[in-house]
């Protein structure tokens, strides 16, 4: 019989092994570590200090009895005995010695044992993300760290630290080929000085050393951020447990050069040094953003070693240093479509000295890496063939995808800054005293709204307990609600005008244009009438048409009439109430049951990247098969677009809103 | 029969080529290129237009007759007529039509072919280098050239530019998996607007786009820099002819916080920001040099796109920004020993901004990248195993290196600043005036020298015709000489003392101290004699017994007692007559015809490595091979010391000096 070192019987003695909850089992050789084993059989099992018995990570439990199912019969007596050092750091660790906790690099194989590995030793943990659909991330970041001791150097081996450290990176944590950053390596020899020849390793992609500290560490900290045309959310995460520990968000800086993407392409295009300056503002906004969450988080962001990076095209050139220029004309051909990696110096960013930025691809024309964050985090890609998913982000510049599994569409819409309560009268951004709910009563025609910073509702308001915040404007969502509302009571007719003769005192009318009293004087924090114009009306029509159209071309080239689902991304999404939505016609008939907003779904694309690695190649992968649509482009657009700026439409039915629609006086007389 | 589109007979048509002077031969597909074919064959044909007959680089002459022993008929007549634009650029291109010339990419297969690739086709060029032996290097450099022409955006196939070059680069010239470098990237879409989508991409070890320029072009620049302690010497190459075009030396700025390199290393231990402060001196003093060579060959040093740099392990750190102060004591542990490639940017160098920065590596100690250089340059390791080669790189910090290709030892020597004519009354640097060669007569004691800037001895000048320089001071190879001469003229004993009575005017006695004059006044530019005395001689007596006693603890250690080639290497060594500085006793005895100066091989090594990648890679395998020797830590190191400071040495015989040494009055009374 052929000797065979990992067969039962051979000279060498080996142990049969199995791990739960993963499954894994095999033969491995009597006398290795349960963490050298785990490593043998493909079990991941967490470990920063590389097996030294310091970092406490690799926590397991030995079962004990007999397993008939297994055919296999473990016991605490099958394992070298429980160290000094476990012992000693047993609280520490949680280690719980009566009951067969082990740190699986201490405790050596001597029999059959049935290890179960707990959730928090496993190297790659899931964390439960918030989200319409519960989600969970593997934990398992493009950064790790690695804590290593080397010997001290002497004469007879003169090799360098840095030799010496990849030695040793290779042995422990099978890491070869590593290369350096040269910050790190600067460091180098200070940190081993200071650290009495242990440091921590912060390894990015199992392919370069971007840090190195003193001694053992265990914290390693990454920034996810959504640059918006209009706002950077920032998510600065623990990378190891996974965990939001602050959030953020600043007006992007670059709003100054223009408020929507084609005034800041023009500003790129027109002004000296423009790109620079529109380039630096966001840069140094990043720096800001990072710095505040970092403190509030109470680290600095020298500590951040890991970004991610979403936002439309333009921003996406933008914060690159890329000239947007080219994405100004048709065919908006951008510079680059894939992901990248760069050292977040070389964009200018200051956080740790060797950190690194993933961007994540874009999709193609205005169809950015936001876009694609939001794919990673709602995961259309993965709906099942038979359901047909459409998710709308809504902003200054909406994004449309389309599809399931088996086909992904998507699409730009540029609704313009109405949703944002830009070119609307008494328009404002939704910040306290905004408007944003509305009802109008059908038969008084009396109005009630809510505005924000105070939650009673305008008629709850007394003097002796008048609100906290007097209504100051209208935002984004306070404009669909009172235009769906005023259309519901049939103070507005489907073409958008508002009806010729209308008995409330909050009517005006002069010549061809007219107005609707929202707020009365005493309810205005300014003493003056809040109301919403014809004018205003048009706005948001022209604005919804642009979504509703790109959904609808997307539908045909998907070769599909309705939809499953509508997924509402954005922030502004949250605040929209779908019926209401759905009333105007800004999107298509759908239960309104599946009609749901997720938030900053772009956001949560860019923390699902940071925190997982195989989701940037997911992302690049994905972005690559969606079928960019340039709706604009298409034959029957602008017939598309003028029948959907009719309330909700000139021709397609709303069956899903029959129970609205159906109560609206004369508008079934087409 | 299978069939197979590579056989004749099959039902696809191929032909036998043959390709001399590379005798690669095979059989191809009918009507491919004859670029193709020599692709598909492994032979390099050089191409930067990648196959547009744009370049002329890819010349190649089709033979016509029939070759017996190649078993071959090959006929001009085998490939597709000459090209409209092959008969437009004949002139330019060197294609001689009527003998056969045409570019490969241009000519298809469509019979047998015997090939001729003439020299300056062939991918690897091969360029002559002078040196102690004639040398050639493959010119085959990290960074290439690739000119691509883009297809236009369109609406339909919507990818972004830099994935479409990424598939050009792949598709034209097979290189896979390229990344681009930022600032690359944001050139990229300008250089297609402005190239009218052709772009030259300078491309970096087949890995990353580094630069974009508009349009054809076809020359790449790269620079060899050798930081010494006091010199920085610079060699500007141009990449593809591998010529140097143009060649500059400047001081070390770091002069000025210390002459030798421990006062270096303590400067950074112990000034405020000393690191930083000459970390950024030299950074200046190299894009200072780059600048000076840019100038000198008409070009800028943003077009310089790769930096090769070589220096000791101090200078080392220093320009890399790496504390020195480990290197400052024992065990002397360097940051980092292997070879390393940043960005320039990162070190602060203003180059091209994506330009490269190749560092080669150190051995140990105090044997630095330099030694690495002169080892590439030199060759010892591929000494064959009956010789032993001795090569002292003679600078203020000596390196010797010792043995053959079965085993290396190096180790370092400080000698001091003496041979700079530092710690010598009258010595001064190797500059205009300094006397460079010292001749005295042995019978009249009577001395004629010579200073640089002036050809004549000093017994030729005259009144009527005086000498261009007069004495100003002496340099160290003018000490060297004066201490051998007058050692042979009984002057000074083989302890290197001055003789106690001695008949001549220029002899000088105070107490224990004496002198002798080397210039009368009247031939000195200060009015005053220039001497030397028993200080000098003693000063000189100390560095040669450093290099004298390294390189005998390397033979003890090699197991040899003499050496076969003794080189000299860095530009003092060029100065250096041997026979004097053997019987001085600065090298082991030798035959004084195998002992010969090579000038600064530390910098022509940086050059090979910046013209050939592969030495990259054999400097670095060489360098981990060297067995680095610490001299001080050897038992007997006080012992050969001591023996060594005799002239030439205590005990030691120099056969090959008998002819001077018999001469020499009671120097046989030991």
């Amino acid at each position: 019989m052929p000797q065979d070192a990992k067969q039962p019987g051979s000279n060498h003695k080996t142990h049969r092994v199995v791990f739960q909850p993963a499954g894994r089992q095999g033969w491995v050789p009597d006398g290795i570590t349960i963490l050298e084993a785990a490593r043998l059989l493909g079990v991941e099992i967490e470990s920063i200090c590389g097996g030294r018995q310091t970092c406490g990570k690799c926590r397991i439990i030995i079962e004990e009895g007999t397993f008939p199912k297994l055919g296999i019969r473990s016991s605490r007596e099958h394992v070298t005995p429980v160290t000094d050092r476990e012992r000693r750091y047993a609280e520490r660790f949680g280690l719980d010695l009566e009951h067969g906790h082990r740190l699986s690099c201490a405790a050596r194989v001597q029999g059959d044992l049935l290890i179960t590995v707990p959730e928090e030793s496993q190297a790659r943990k899931q964390v439960i993300r918030k989200a319409a659909r519960e989600m969970s991330i593997k934990v398992d970041p493009a950064v790790r760290l690695c804590y290593i001791e080397l010997e001290r150097p002497t004469l007879e081996h003169p090799r360098g630290e840095w030799e010496r450290a990849q030695e040793e990176l290779a042995t422990r944590f099978g890491l070869d080929n590593l290369t350096i950053d040269i910050t790190a390596l600067r460091d180098l020899q200070a940190a081993l000085r200071k650290g009495q020849r242990g440091i921590t390793c912060t390894i990015w992609q199992e392919r370069e050393v971007i840090r190195v500290q003193p001694g053992y560490h265990e914290e390693a900290y990454g920034l996810a951020v959504d640059v918006g045309t209009t706002t950077v959310a920032a998510y600065l995460c623990d990378l190891l447990s996974g965990e939001v520990i602050a959030s953020e968000a600043i007006m992007n800086p670059q709003v100054t050069y223009g408020e929507d993407l084609m005034s800041r392409v023009s500003f790129a295009m027109s002004e000296v040094e423009g790109l620079d300056r529109m380039h630096r503002a966001i840069i140094e906004g990043l720096n800001d953003v990072a710095d505040r969450a970092a403190r509030s988080a109470g680290i600095t962001r020298q500590e951040i070693t890991d970004l991610v990076l979403v936002g439309n095209t333009v921003m996406h050139h933008v914060l690159l240093g890329i000239d947007p220029r080219e994405l100004g004309g048709m065919p908006f051909p951008a510079a680059v479509h894939g992901p990248l990696d760069y050292k977040a110096r070389d964009l200018g960013l200051s956080l740790a000295p060797g950190a690194m930025v993933h961007v994540l691809p874009i999709e193609a024309g205005y169809v950015g890496a936001d876009n694609v964050g939001v794919i990673l985090a709602e995961e259309p890609h993965k709906v099942p063939p038979d359901e047909i998913v459409l998710i709308i982000d809504v902003g200054t510049n909406g994004e449309l995808l389309l599809g399931n599994s088996e086909h992904l569409l998507c699409c730009s819409s540029p609704t313009g800054p109405a949703f944002e309560g830009a070119q609307i009268v008494h328009g404002m951004r939704a910040t306290p005293g905004a408007i944003e709910r509305v009802r109008v009563d059908p038969e008084t025609l009396e109005v009630r709204f809510r505005v924000i910073g105070e939650s009673r509702w305008s008629d709850e308001w007394t003097e002796e307990n008048p609100p906290a915040e007097k209504a100051r404007g209208i935002c984004g969502s306070g404009i669909i609600e009172a235009v769906a509302e005023l259309f519901k009571a049939g103070v507005i007719d489907r073409t958008g005008r508002f009806v010729r003769d209308c008995p409330s005192p909050r009517y005006r009318r002069e010549g061809n244009l007219a107005s609707f009293v929202l707020a009365w004087p005493h309810e205005t924090s300014t003493g003056q009438e809040i109301a919403l114009h014809t004018d205003d009306v048009r706005a948001i029509q022209l604005a919804k048409a642009a979504l509703y159209s790109s959904a609808r071309i997307l539908m045909r080239r998907r070769g599909v009439d309705h939809v499953d689902r509508v997924i509402l991304a954005g922030a502004f999404g949250s605040y929209i109430d779908p019926e209401h939505a759905m009333t105007i016609g800004m999107l298509p008939d759908c239960d309104l049951e599946h009609v749901y907003a997720v938030g900053n779904a772009a956001g949560d694309g860019a923390r699902i990247a940071l925190l997982n690695r195989d989701k940037r190649l997911e992302a690049a992968r994905v972005a690559r098969q969606v079928e960019f649509v340039e709706t604009a482009a298409e034959p029957d657009f602008q017939d598309q677009f003028v029948s959907a700026i009719y309330l909700p439409h000139m021709f397609d039915e709303f069956p899903h809103l029959e129970h609205i629609l159906s109560k609206i006086p004369n508008l079934k007389a087409r």
